[in-house]
């Protein structure tokens, strides 16, 4: 269920606390969400050479564990709502054994290379109907 | 009403979309927050030296529009809750025209060198009189 | 002699030494670099919009003392050689009280949009001018 | 001959040119060391909390040709010079088909937790002989 993206902390994402600065996350974030398109065969590199971009509208986080350097993170990243217009993605951030040490959100919507919303459904019917199918595989009972 | 706190956009925050990377407005509410204390003569540099850490314990951003480049952002921190073991915070962001950009939220605990949580009004009074006295002062009716 | 460009630790930018990585001075040196050219009335930001592009061609850094969260940074930033077809510049990077920390150099050229090499006398003599201006007067005896 | 590292790039480690911030090339310079020192069974996380650091001394980096989001990296990392007390290491960053964009240079010290230089060969000789073992094996002729 959901698609899963991880890899080792790298050092420089630590801070002075002796753990993972908050921020990073949010960055892992959008590392996990990029491998899964291109795990559907949706380049986003492609995607914006033909001026489709996917700007974040939200993103949230709640750290429960921090993560260390020398530690790997594994993130579940699930779908939690998505029309054509607008994506909503949920993760679930694990150590290695399983324990959840963090949760988050982020919102997209679609935009042309002006940033004007685009309807994926009516430009990108393809695109459409991949994310589409892969929302529905995924989406949890209970969301 | 609320703490002011901004710069000027840093080239290397930008990515390749033109505008500012999402993951750094993150790092610009830390920025006002950490400054907002050494304005209530809390250097949290000499916090830690303590042996008090101010973890993060969540955060969300909502992005309306982009900064790029070249462009100034002004933070206005409000208190959102206080009572003396967690602390939220709520963030605007605006561009020097007035215009609002983008709003956040953060929360935190106030902990020891282990990450145990402390309760400030025990363990650092002197802390939570300054934190309080700018809580009550600034707090919104509406919150 | 040189310009002076400096401004607070943050404290995002330490890691888990207890100091500031070593990256992010290389990220300090672009600060006062940018800072140097809207000093000169020369926005960078405007520069990228007419297709004017400086891109760095090398960096160089000598850590001789760390940076802490707490500490401020002041940077010396000299020019090195000038000859409208690239740009070598010095950094030397003092805390508060004069110590020097850090030392620098970075080296850079004139490109349009294609990342094609101009020249900045033929192409932008405007430009040209003022950089060379700032040179001869800020140019060491010994360089 | 050499150790290899490589991954894909980050989508935030671009910049606003379109291309990889010059800055990251450090970062992942450090990605492939404490990847080396990882292969060689010697956990620079684990080194840490012995109380051996790494800091560095120095940095350089040429940028002969850029990176892009959609491209993958590999780092060739080669010892340039190891006496027990300093080490530094040689970087050649290709793309996937071969071509170097990118070379690089670090030094390094070794030193306890309040920064004081050590000898490798005196207080950590079994870390000595394994560095030593790698550098004779991996060192150019022409070095």
């Amino acid at each position: 269920m959901g698609y899963f993206y991880g890899r080792k902390v790298n050092y420089y994402e630590t801070d002075q606390m002796g753990i993972v600065h908050h921020s990073n996350y949010i960055r892992w974030m959008e590392e996990a969400r990029l491998s899964l398109m291109e795990d559907l065969s949706l380049s986003y590199a492609e995607m914006e050479r033909q001026g489709l971009l996917i700007p974040v509208l939200s993103v949230s986080c709640k750290y429960r564990l921090p993560f260390r350097y020398g530690e790997s993170f594994q993130i579940q990243l699930s779908p939690l709502h998505f029309n054509g217009i607008k994506l909503s993605l949920g993760y679930r951030i694990y150590d290695t054994e399983g324990k959840l040490h963090t949760t988050g959100e982020s919102s997209h919507c679609f935009a042309d290379s002006s940033m004007c919303p685009r309807s994926l459904k009516k430009s990108y019917s393809h695109i459409y109907e991949i994310l589409q199918e892969w929302v529905l595989a995924n989406q949890e009972d209970n969301v």
